[in-house]
């Protein structure tokens, strides 16, 4: 049977850490029904007013994030009056760095959000990757983190994008057997390039549904399985031939796909230290 | 005095949950030098022996969102052999939910990750957002929830990624004072357009930066300082002649953004419902 639940995040920041948290520990659950009430930026007596309003009138878990110190005190009086339970996701964390670091935990809301360099190199490098989606402007390829190829539909974009989310500056390059890409692809030196691949089976059913979605009739070499095969085969013998590791996104999802080449970056850098 | 902490990420999954608290933990301490060790898609023998290697050499916190349970039980044998503070950082929001559901966790490492409607609707709000950058394909921006306008460089690209990847399809439309933009704008049903301004200096520090940054001499209209006021009047006015809320991005993150236009989405969908 299933369950109703409904989960509060309330935060005094931007609720971008509560709503990750949420999710994971969710995601450990079956059958359950979750109703999420978004509570972001709570810093005013109004915010919070409206906010126990609406946990009193929806109970459930109530799930927070609140720094200033007053307004979490006011939020979990209201939980013990409400008799809702409620959790300080970030305590055990904050806690730990506090005994190790000897220094009590600053109440300082969106603190993680201060514009500072990396904050401005994180934004730098999503301009950068929606500028050299798709291989255009390959020109300044060598500025990139990573260079991301492969045949269409490999899902380059959206990696690239998230990618760019955590700091890469990504460019991507479709890999068309009629059409080889410029020279420079083979000399990069900054740039890690990653080849993408998938299965045959795969890579048609998503080529199939993406010309449904835009109206077109389902039948070129795009969706033959033959000519599918070899445009892989022509991808994967030229990742080979340049070295270029490989990952098959075949049942993985872009997190999945970015934590690997995330990682795959991580030990490149490692062995050229 | 700066103190130098080593942190390890250990994440049976991509470790983007782990990356997020971390971060926002961290925010709330001073004079830290923190060396971040990330350790995402830790799931064989072989990597949680290289993982305890790092640890054993650069001792500190530990923070983990191991969920396969034998693998989370050598993580934490190896923290008490080495002597490792160690926090297992979902496991309050974990237990609450067991608790209130009256189920145990499953131990399913990256079940936040499967592939779901949800997933593929965050994947297609991303292509939409990236296909109706910058005023492009505006004939379809009644398919998008959220239509973002401003002048330039009042960061609607990064803003726009930013919402796209927390599943809103997103256009924007740079607000020019010699080109009207088309007037779908003013028509729109189902999108919610929403202003973006910000404070004449930060304009034109940011724009000389943007120019400098590409070579160009910076003695244009597009950092005058009296062009730049006229030209913000002109949004202003823009916003306030169609009723659109209006968000100053002068002393804000991306991710701050984001969230405040998360909340007016919010508000308008529950006066809507």
């Amino acid at each position: 049977m299933t369950q109703r639940l409904h989960i509060h995040l309330v935060s005094d920041s931007t609720g971008e850490t509560l709503d990750t948290i949420a999710k994971a520990a969710l995601a450990q659950f079956d059958d359950i029904d979750v109703v999420r009430h978004f509570h972001p930026l709570i810093r005013s007596e109004a915010d919070l007013e409206r906010t126990i309003g609406d946990m009193a009138a929806n109970p459930g878990l109530v799930l927070h994030t609140m720094v200033n110190r007053d307004n979490r005190r006011t939020l979990e009086r209201a939980c013990r009056r409400h008799d809702l339970p409620a959790v300080a996701a970030l305590d055990p964390v904050t806690d730990a760095l506090s005994s190790l670091l000897h220094q009590e935990a600053q109440a300082r809301p969106g603190r993680q959000h201060v514009l500072d360099a990396a904050y401005f190199a994180r934004v730098d490098a999503i301009q950068f990757t929606i500028a050299h989606d798709d291989g255009i402007n390959w020109e300044n390829w060598e500025e990139a983190d990573i260079v991301l190829a492969g045949v269409s539909r490999t899902s380059k974009t959206p990696t690239s994008i998230y990618l760019a989310n955590r700091g890469f500056k990504t460019a991507n390059i479709p890999v068309v057997v009629e059409s080889p890409p410029p020279d420079k692809l083979y000399k990069l030196t900054h740039p890690m390039v990653i080849g993408l691949t998938t299965s045959v089976s795969r890579l048609v059913e998503v080529r199939r549904n993406r010309l449904l979605s835009v109206g077109q009739a389902p039948e070129t070499n795009y969706v033959d399985e033959d000519a599918v095969k070899r445009e892989l085969a022509f991808a994967r013998r030229m990742f080979a031939d340049n070295g270029w590791p490989v990952i098959d996104v075949t049942r993985r999802s872009i997190e999945e796909t970015a934590a690997a080449i995330i990682k795959l970056a991580q030990s490149r850098d490692m062995e050229l230290a």
